[in-house]
C-alpha cells in the first residue's frame, strides 16, 4: 500500500511543478485551476506502476505519465462543455467559473502540453510512444461522440454501450500501462497483456462507477447520489432494465423518467431494479471484466513480482465511493 | 509559376486521400466536410517549397506539411465556434452545419489526425519536428486568446494588435516553412531565418487581408466586402484610426459603430479613414514586414535557387482579394 502513497505524492509533486504562464490569463488561469482540482491520478499510477514492474525508475517515465493526466484533463474539460456539467469533482467546471469559449481553448492547449511532455522522452520510445497516444486519444474521442449519439436513442444494447465506454474511458488507463511498458522496455506480448489488462480493468472500473452512483454508501467524490437516475443518463443499469423488463415494466421505466419528485424517482427505480435484480446482473457484468483483467495480469511473463499490481487492482476493486 | 500549379495538385490529391472511418458519422462526417471546403493550402505549400529549396521530394516532406494543414483546420473549426461565424469560404461552418459539441469534437479529432500524420517522419526528424509543432500550436492558442479578449478591450495598441495577429496566425506559416527545413536538415542559422521569413509574410499577409476586407476589389472569397467595418471587427484599420483621430474624429468613430445601415456605414468610414490616411499608414506597416521577410530570404545561405521562394512570395504580395 506505501508506494501508492508515494506515488501519489511524487505525482502530485510533479504535477504541481507544471507551471504555466501569467499571460493570457484566461488561456492558462482555468489550466492551473482545473489540474489542482486533483482527481485519483489513477491513470499516470498505472504508468509508474507498469515501468517499474519492467524495471525502470518514475523518473523515466514521469513524463508519459503526466502526459496521460494533462490528455485526461483536456478530455474532461471539454468533455464538460459538451454535458453541460456545472460541477466536476465536487468543484465549478471550467466552462462554468470562465465561459464555453475560454474552456475550448484552455483545453486545446492543455492538450498541445500533453503533447509536449510526452515529446521529452528518449527519441527511440517516441514511435511506440505517438502511437499509442494518437490512437487512444482518437478512440476517446469517438467514445465520447458513441455517448452522446447513444443519449439520443432508444435503442442502445449492451454490447454497444460497453464498447462506448470502452473507448470513452478504458483504453486510456490501458495506454496509460502500455506506455509504462514501452518505457520499460517490455516485449510485444507483454505490452499486449498490460494493455488488455488495464482496458479490462477500466472497463470493470466504469461498470462499478454506474452501479455506485445508485448504490454507493456515500457522495464522496461530490457527486449526487443517483444522479445518473435524476437526470434519466443512460447507464449499464438503465439498460440491463430495459433488456429485461416486460411491457408493464417498460411502462414503469418511462413513467419513472418523467417523475419529478428525485427522492420518489430513486426510490421507485430502486424497487424496480431490484425485481429486474439489476445490481446482480450488473455486478456479473462488472466481474467478467475483472476477470478478465485477471487473466491479462497471470498472462504477463515476467521474473519480477505483480505485488504493485495486484495491490491497485484491489484498491479499485473495492473502492465504495 | 507552373511549379505553384504542380504541388497544390499534388497537396489536393493528398488531402483527398486522407480517408476518416464510417463510424461514428457524426464525428468523422465534419471532417471530410471541412477539409473539402478548400482554401489555399499556402501552409503544406510552404513546407514543400522549403524542402525542395533544401533538396528533399515532396514525398517526403508531404506529412509535415499535411499535419500543417490539419492543424490549420482544426484551429479553424474550433475559431469558428468561439467566433460565432456562420460561413467559412463561402460555406457553412461546422458548428452550424451541426452543431457545437460535434465542432468541439471533430475538431479534437482533427488535432490528433495532425500528430499522427507528423508522427509519420523519420525517427530522427521527430525531435525537432514536434518541438517546432509544439511550440507553434501553443502560440496558435494564445493569438486566439488575445483576439478575444482584445475584443473586449478599448485600448489595444499597434504593437500588441500585431503581436497578437503574429501568434493568431503567422508562427504558423513561419512552422511549415521551418518543418520544411528540418526534414531538409538545414543549418540552424538557415533554419531560422526561414522561420522569420515565414512569420513575416505572415504578418504582412494578415494586414494585407484587413486591408483587402474594405478596400479589396472582390469579394472572391466568400467573404462580406467591409464585413469588419460592418461588424464592428478590431482590425489593424480601425487601431491606426483610432490612434491617429482627434477627440471629434473619435467620436466619428463610435458614432459609425452605432450606424445601422450598411451601405452609410462602410461609406462613412472610407471617408473617416481617408482623413486619417489610414489605408496609407496601413500599407506602409504592412510594407515594412514584406520588406522583413525579403530581407530574412535575402540572409538564407544556400547554393540552390531561391525562384520558388521568390514566386510564392510576390503572389501573396499581389493579390487583389
Amino acid at each position: 500500500m506505501d508506494f501508492i502513497k508515494d506515488y501519489t505524492l511524487f505525482l502530485e509533486k510533479e504535477i504541481e511543478a507544471i507551471k504555466f504562464p501569467a499571460s493570457p490569463a484566461n488561456l492558462y488561469d482555468p489550466l492551473s485551476y482545473f489540474l489542482a482540482i486533483g482527481g485519483k491520478r489513477m491513470r499516470p499510477m498505472a504508468t509508474l506502476i507498469a515501468g517499474d514492474l519492467f524495471g525502470v525508475s518514475i523518473e523515466k517515465t514521469k513524463y508519459a505519465a503526466l502526459s496521460i493526466e494533462l490528455f485526461h484533463n483536456f478530455s474532461l474539460i471539454h468533455d464538460d462543455i459538451m454535458d453541460k456539467a456545472p460541477l466536476r469533482r465536487g468543484k465549478e467546471t471550467v466552462h462554468q467559473k470562465w465561459n464555453e469559449n475560454i474552456a475550448i481553448l484552455s483545453g486545446d492547449v492543455l492538450f498541445v502540453k500533453a503533447y509536449e511532455l510526452l515529446s521529452k522522452n528518449e527519441i527511440k520510445y517516441l514511435p511506440p510512444l505517438l502511437e499509442c497516444f494518437n490512437r487512444t486519444a482518437v478512440e476517446v474521442c469517438e467514445g465520447q461522440q458513441l455517448d452522446m449519439d447513444f443519449e439520443k436513442r432508444n435503442n442502445v444494447s449492451l454490447d454497444e454501450y460497453i464498447n462506448m465506454i470502452r473507448l470513452k474511458t478504458s483504453v486510456l488507463l490501458g495506454a496509460a500501462f502500455e506506455m509504462g511498458a514501452i518505457i520499460g522496455e517490455a516485449s510485444d506480448e507483454n505490452i499486449k497483456c498490460i494493455y488488455s489488462f488495464g482496458v479490462n480493468l477500466g472497463i470493470a472500473f466504469q461498470i462499478q462507477d454506474d452501479l455506485l452512483d445508485l448504490y454507493g454508501e456515500s457522495d464522496k467524490v461530490g457527486k449526487q447520489k443517483g444522479g445518473d437516475v435524476i437526470t434519466n443518463k443512460k447507464t449499464i443499469l438503465s439498460i440491463l432494465a430495459k433488456s429485461n423488463a416486460n411491457n408493464l415494466q417498460l411502462n414503469e421505466l418511462l413513467s419513472i423518467q418523467k417523475e419529478i419528485d428525485n427522492d420518489k424517482k430513486i426510490k421507485r427505480t430502486l424497487d424496480l431494479f431490484n425485481v429486474l435484480e439489476v445490481k446482480e446482473k450488473c455486478t456479473i457484468t462488472m466481474n467478467e471484466f475483472y476477470n478478465k483483467a485477471q487473466k491479462s495480469l497471470n498472462d504477463l511473463k515476467i521474473n519480477s513480482s505483480k505485488d504493485k499490481f495486484s495491490t491497485l487492482f484491489k484498491i479499485l476493486q473495492k473502492r465504495q465511493y
